[in-house]
């Protein structure tokens, strides 16, 4: 797997960077370290600093630079995750038990300050206040988005506009910038940093896009939980809202939607899924998620040939082809 | 009353930065907006402001570069009040419902996350890595201090220095940078915000220790809610740590703390605060703040005699005696 090849060749640098990620909340109070440490515990693939390094190849690439931006943003995303699982009521996350589920709300809430916080300190440590800004701009995104995704929650007549916005805000916006400052904090020229930006976006949005998908159509055992959770939250991705404007299907589908908020989510959602797997709405994602991967390479074209080029344009259609 | 006028001769600068104030939150979400509005509207004093304009006077004031740092330190102020509000289930504050009341707290926690973002990127308006790093590092040791005051809820071994560090964190960190990062976007000499910072700071403490012996020794009418409700939430503070020395009152102390701490807070709780009251405890913490006035007004000493000056000194006075 062309992937895992990638992740041993980035391998030295990636423990560096898991290193400082467990030293920045080294922090002298039991609970918060504890509460840190078993979020950071929890893993995940740490794609935002891997995208870090990869911009980082396209300029004068020190990692004692560099890793003052990718542990801030792995740092966010973490600090999301916690906040995210006091409001969805999530009791684990990839297996294991969230902050709110060990510990409760309060911790959850404040943990998730904390990470922000220490984030946006790590960061200072570069002197260039355009790098600050961007991270903090993209925070201020990444807020408003979390407050979007409540206010669309079985929201039927959002548009697929509505949708894109949301996802942008919630998973392309961290992944595009993660790009770009790696690129920045090692002083790759202007115009490479936007072009990796738009790599970062259009990636993230296809990941995103195959991750409703995902939700969906896998299985139990692929997804690690049950399919169909993002509907029990209320939370109606793009496949659904293609399938919505069909108009034989809608009728049905409005009133299977009623049906399950009005259970709050609590509720057997399999003819939910068979009515959108057997819609048109599963290809017309797929369809958009390549798009959104053909347009990621597409912009990588105009950077040198480098390892990195490379390695993105993997990642790209890893993305694009994931199962899980 | 000195202090009225002060505001007064501030007024014109003072509507400017409440103009920005709105303005920052002036979002296209109207749930976000109106929770943050509401948050806003409910006013205070905005000392942060104030500390800020005056820091300011000792360099070159130039009120379109010192509002970037005045806005973001009342939203600072405002975004840990909201998440304060979720952690202590409160329902109102300055006699308003607050977010999570008069919403939920989930769109309380995301209306925090989205003020602390909006502040931080404000204050990268301003292209000094230096005030950005202290900010955010501030924001990384309020957090902290957030998460003491719940370790040590009805925790009565906690130390004299437990309780200082805690109200460091709480409020005088906050207040000090006010000072301090006035002065630098003033380009004042780095030896004057390092004296402002330890009057701000100095006078925060002074102002905590007050608020604290008020919540103790006050009305009802005077502090708008009925007094004892920092030990109901389980907030041990500055006078109750002293009257424990007391060998003679501490066993019955200790009982009734464990009283009140079995009912969760919701109890009645004035033979409590007639233990206090009639404790060395409240000369003892009267004591203390004004040892930090008089600290406060020290370090200004070495500070050229101009009118801001005067008016950090009245305000200092002003927060010495302060009975509301």
């Amino acid at each position: 797997m062309k992937l895992l090849d990638l992740y041993a060749k980035l391998k030295k640098d990636i423990n560096v960077i898991e290193k400082e990620l467990e030293r920045s909340i080294d922090v002298d109070h039991p609970l918060l370290r504890d509460a840190s440490l078993h979020l950071l515990k929890a893993g995940g693939k740490r794609i935002r600093p891997v995208f870090v390094l990869l911009g980082g190849k396209f300029g004068t690439y020190d990692l004692e630079r560099i890793k003052h931006v990718a542990v801030p943003l792995e740092l966010i995303h973490m600090a999301s995750l916690v906040h995210d699982d006091v409001i969805d009521d999530a009791s684990t996350r990839r297996g294991q038990l969230t902050v709110r589920s060990k510990w409760d709300n309060r911790i959850a809430m404040y943990t998730g300050d904390y990470i922000f916080a220490k984030a946006l300190s790590i960061v200072t440590k570069l002197a260039n206040p355009a790098i600050h800004q961007i991270m903090s701009k993209a925070l201020v995104e990444m807020s408003i988005g979390e407050m979007e995704q409540i206010r669309f929650f079985y929201h039927t007549e959002q548009t697929v506009r509505d949708y894109l916005l949301r996802i942008k805000r919630k998973t392309a916006l961290l992944l595009a910038i993660s790009c770009q400052l790696g690129a920045m904090a090692a002083e790759a020229p202007d115009r490479t940093a936007k072009l990796l930006y738009k790599f970062g976006y259009f990636t993230g949005m296809a990941y995103q896009v195959r991750d409703d998908l995902l939700d969906l159509c896998g299985t139990e055992k692929e997804l690690g939980k049950p399919p169909g959770s993002d509907i029990k939250q209320g939370n109606i991705t793009i496949p659904v809202i293609f399938a919505l404007q069909n108009p034989e299907l809608r009728p049905d589908l409005l009133q299977e939607l009623a049906r399950i908020q009005a259970c709050d989510g609590q509720t057997d959602v399999s003819r939910f899924l068979d009515m959108i797997r057997q819609s048109e709405g599963i290809s017309r994602a797929e369809a958009l998620a390549s798009k959104y991967i053909d347009k990621a390479i597409g912009v990588l074209q105009e950077l040198p040939d480098i390892q990195a080029k490379k390695d993105l344009v993997g990642i790209a259609h890893f993305v694009g082809n994931r199962t899980y």
